[in-house]
């Protein structure tokens, strides 16, 4: 049923090829901070990004997107209920779906709107270890009653403490599931690889993981198998990483370099220098 | 009555002296990706940017800025109030505004909404191709029952297809009207020019038409003429984005030397540059 | 009881080392246009940014965080109840904050939330030479009937003009104040210095004052003294400032290496380059 890791990094920079030549619609309904990165990553990987969020707006644009991307950062009431239309439109409508879980276990308003957002389906789940271990316990995955040690959006765990939660909460979502960190966890419950490429300077933008969710979701439209797609950005925004911080001299430098790379990356530059592991 | 294209050039590098001299205070209502590049645009240019939004601080604000920007991007039903709101007291107050009717043609709630604020008569409409074509379509100017294929804010059509419906809808709205792609086309009804200049970078930064938007608003202040303000502001973008290309590498770095290079370019630099005919 | 300036220059290296070994978590509720930069500019010195606002999350949150900061542009009716839950929580839980009075002294709606937020007793009031003045007229501090010259968000006045009602305001508060201009005035009621750090593109940079007062907020999170910490961030800036000036070729060159700058510095750096006089 897997595919051989070597045929995965391939198929990633072939993914970035059907990308750049499918341009698909991407709605995100996204917070406030990674509004401007976002867009400008769709745009650099060839997507067509749309902030499109009203909920007067949604139930005519949403079943004509090829995907969507909820992102519950800067949460407000009428951001939720955005969300909650946009994802129930979704589902109806079979447009594949991406969450990310801005801080989830931090605070209960926003906990409360993931678990019913979960019920929506979401294709991929995509956060910092400390995000994806806080959704499996907001789905009942784990019986650990002590409170996390989380505190704002930046992760207070790695991607390995979060792996067998991540692998749960795939199982449990019939999702696929990505912790992202140092190292990268991807798996839909099968399968489960990890990407050891990327820049320590990526902590450092803001809403840099925003924007990866972003991009995760335009792939989400050109996969029809959400742990390729998963795959595929992950890898991508790996390498890119890479290519963007030996040009850098700080995150100021590394951001405008990071979406040249988006823009100039060659899919032979994805399947050469990554690193991925079972 | 018109001038030859010549003067209109040499006008075009005149403006942006004047614009220096000015410093313009522009209120800009627009949408939540562009704020801060369209906030530094008109930094860079010269201009005084105030993203006043708000219905309680509108009625008190408008009547003082010298132009206003309605961009109807990111729309929600609160920002359409604020939107007709100050459109309706620049009208009362003669201060000139600008529309970038964002997606126009894409959405019910989005149109309805631009065919009431154009009643308060903008001095200038400015979007891409299918965005003017759909407000021309929405101002009940082509019998064209067809559907567009427009799907997002990404133009489907070239400048020259809306060439004549711009030229229906300036005349329609007595406005100037500016349909922007690889070749911009301005017209007020009585005049027509086209603008050869710009950058296949151009369409890979988001916002980068809205901030043109508020740059050309801008030009509202400091020009009687509308057509004038939106040919000077047309001009500057072209050649700017000539000079940002030259320094880039993709996307970010050319949006980074797009600001730089609004701020120093120089009048002879569009006069001399400019590609333009009738 | 004060401390002489060459102490406050070591100081001021000392706290950016303290900062960065900390790495607070600052709450900022403020203005859409300087989302990304605030945020970005808190990560480069070492914090952890929340942009958290909604009244349904600040409850919970605000007693956890470090430092909040406040900052009334792009003011809506929803984001000043959010400012005053907020402030009212950061004064129950002794969590220190800062004010931002963008654009204070030209709107009603604006100044009156100000008043309200005055007496939820900041720890730093930092605003340009203009708003300082308005602020320190709202508080009744000012006889003088003349209305503002002031129109937009840009000031009208040099910090010169500013410092004695910087210094009644600081004294009718019981904190400190912060003018910045040319020179920076940074005064609490007893000490008062003046910082002539700094570069002509900062004010051509949107929201860069705005990034000023978030990374200023995070200082109060690792100074007892709110005075030692409006200096620090002050001095940050200043000597940021020049070092990027350096590398520039325009604002948008500018905001590049500001937050490479801002990562980068070293505390000797502050210390050696800055110009502090009483």
């Amino acid at each position: 049923m897997s595919k051989p890791i070597s045929d995965l990094a391939k198929l990633a920079g072939q993914r970035l090829t059907d990308m750049r030549a499918a341009r698909p619609l991407v709605q995100s309904i996204t917070n406030l901070v990674s509004m401007d990165i976002a867009a400008n990553a769709l745009l650099a990987v060839g997507a067509s990004p749309a902030m499109v969020h009203a909920p007067e707006e949604t139930g005519e644009f949403t079943p004509r997107v090829d995907a969507l991307v909820i992102n519950v950062g800067t949460l407000s009431a009428e951001a939720a209920r955005s969300m909650e239309h946009a994802v129930s439109i979704a589902r109806v409508h079979a447009r594949p779906w991406l969450l990310d879980p801005v801080a989830a276990g931090v605070l209960t308003f926003r906990d409360d709107l993931i678990k019913r957002l979960l019920r929506h389906r979401p294709g991929i789940i995509r956060g910092n270890a400390s995000e994806i271990m806080a959704v499996a316990r907001a789905a009942g995955l784990a019986v650990d009653p002590v409170q996390t040690v989380q505190r704002g959006v930046d992760s207070a765990h790695t991607s390995d403490e979060a792996a067998a939660l991540a692998h749960k909460l795939a199982r449990h979502c019939f999702c696929t599931v990505v912790a992202t960190g140092a190292v990268d966890v991807v798996t839909d419950g099968e399968r489960m690889v990890r990407i050891a490429n990327g820049s320590p300077l990526m902590p450092r933008v803001t809403a840099l993981g925003c924007s990866m969710s972003a991009v995760m979701g335009a792939y989400l439209a050109v996969c029809l198998d959400p742990f390729e797609a998963a795959f595929s950005a992950t890898a991508l925004y790996g390498v890119a990483g890479e290519i963007a911080a030996a040009k850098s001299t700080g995150p100021g430098s590394f951001r405008v370099a990071f979406i040249d790379a988006l823009y100039a990356i060659r899919p032979k530059d994805v399947a050469t220098h990554l690193r991925v592991s079972e």
